[in-house]
């Protein structure tokens, strides 16, 4: 099952290439940067650290930070730092979250603990956040470190509220947006805004790269929780239903509950409280999502924030940086095939 | 079974008591700083962080950066927020630690994972080490940033390193050193290097007191780990064979093990390997070490790497914060009674 979205300019396939280009001299030297901290005479690190970091994510947070350093223009290499950082802040939450989630797949390959176990996942989360603060120190903005010790702590807190919240069918939308601000968005809106931060751009300047990380984040999370009911899971890199069988209540999840009859409810308790998640149970709350549909809500929800994202940068001079940012509001929106 | 030591100055029993009265101001204000740093909407992480910081911990290292600071004349509040920060780096670990160990006790009382699970514990850890860098950003000295986010990596390098290492009854008696100053000197030390630091203190200064922190922490994990085997319940707050039935190699098994006949090695094996560790193996095994002096020539190197630390503080000028920070050597030593 998948969902057609009608882009704006439906002509072109939205894409980051324009990001990748302008970011891929600072991305080379992000990319060594990466190998030289999650490098340690204790072998398991690097191992564990290789495993996640070649393991196909985009690298769009550091190539965010890049651009929206450059965009003011940064010349230093401090934006190389802080991009690595907030790299190695993602890498240390997803060896976390797998641990926390119980997961064994991630981008269509087996997560780290289920190679090495949770327990080397979680110290080696432990090394890589470490090494993300020592380089952030490094660069010497106060501000920039600010902005990224803050993000660490509401990403942690989100995650502990998103646990209290497992399988807890009666959350309402606005407590999932409390989580997924914190837990996704929170680090994107960090990401965005060091940028700024370190070129030295204007109090206005900061709060529109800020605004427009939050909102793109918020965008990213919900795609991805769409994704998890319909996507292609080549693309997704994690299975179809791998949210419904860890019994995750996303957004889509939240408007099928509410929308649907007592019966509807009581498949869902089954599902989500007790776990009965097999492949006929997701088959019926997929169709149920279309029947109510949870899926084109979620994505039109993400849309909103998407446009969010957009406005926020509304004021800034048209730049290629300025219309690539803009293009990965749309390839976020557009990952939904 | 008790091991008695001779002290040098036998004629009073060491005690802390120096420190926690010149520190009982700064203190007083940790304290509440722990309880506002620590609370969260998120009603779970004030829940696990009071269990943590309720049970009964001394506050050693707090302490150690509170006169650190204030010896070398400082008189602002930044000394109170590292303090804090060094506080939480601590919980954060021990955390982590009890996931990573599977461990059910701690200082006498059931583990934070055990009440509330795994994952709690691994994300309340990881909120508490960002609140931590947050403290730290905002007493702004970047010096102090740097000591205590590389003390971070070297912490999680270190338990990697003892993860890896773990079982091996062939690790050497340096294997052993480098983890315990990672694991644990490195706190030590930062949480002591960072007083002088903020005071402006000289280069000198900072060097006797990150000297005096990291092998006042290496002693203090030996005696831990002697404690391990011959301490009493109580003072401990953890049950004398915890490592023995955890099947972790410490120094008083490597003494042992190294020293032991073909028969007795072939005894380890079997209990740390293939954790035959039952109260009968963990009387043995004590039996053992006192055959081998395993555990008087524990707490001998804990007298040399305490000597040192007084040393390193020698220069210095007499005064009663040099001679509670010297107490607190002879205090850890003394703990084996």
């Amino acid at each position: 099952m998948g969902v057609v979205l009608n882009l704006e300019d439906g002509k072109r396939e939205p894409s980051i290439r324009k990001l990748i280009d302008l970011t891929a001299a600072g991305l080379g030297e992000v990319n060594k940067l990466i190998l030289s901290k999650a490098g340690s005479d204790v072998e398991m690190i690097p191992e564990i650290a290789n495993h996640l970091i070649s393991s196909g994510g985009k690298r769009l947070r550091p190539m965010v930070t890049l651009a929206s350093a450059e965009m003011f223009g940064y010349s230093g290499d401090g934006h190389v730092k802080l991009a690595t950082s907030v790299e190695f802040m993602h890498t240390a939450t997803l060896l976390h979250d797998d641990v926390v989630d119980e997961s064994d797949m991630r981008r269509g390959r087996k997560t780290a603990r289920t190679i090495w176990g949770n327990q080397a996942s979680v110290l080696v989360g432990d090394f890589l956040l470490g090494q993300a603060f020592r380089m952030m120190v490094e660069v010497g903005s106060l501000d920039a470190l600010d902005i990224l010790s803050t993000a660490a702590s509401i990403i942690a807190e989100g995650e502990v509220m998103q646990l209290a919240a497992a399988k807890n069918l009666e959350t309402t939308e606005d407590e999932y947006f409390s989580v997924i601000k914190a837990k996704t968005a929170a680090l994107f809106s960090a990401a965005a805004e060091v940028g700024p931060v370190i070129a030295g751009a204007s109090r206005n300047d900061r709060a529109a790269l800020r605004s427009y990380g939050m909102n793109l984040g918020l965008a990213f999370q919900l795609i991805d929780d769409a994704l998890d009911y319909g996507g292609d899971t080549k693309k997704l890199g994690k299975n179809v239903g791998d949210d419904f069988r860890e019994g995750k209540v996303t957004l889509p999840v939240i408007l099928c509950y509410r929308r649907g009859s007592s019966e509807e409810r009581a498949f869902w308790k089954q599902a989500i409280e007790d776990n009965i998640a097999d492949d006929a149970a997701l088959e019926k709350a997929m169709a149920l999502m279309a029947r109510h549909g949870a899926i084109t809500d979620t994505i039109g929800r993400a849309r909103h924030f998407g446009e969010i994202a957009r406005d926020a940068l509304a004021p800034l001079p048209a730049t290629t940086y300025k219309s690539a940012l803009i293009d990965v509001i749309d390839f976020c929106i557009s990952r939904v095939v």
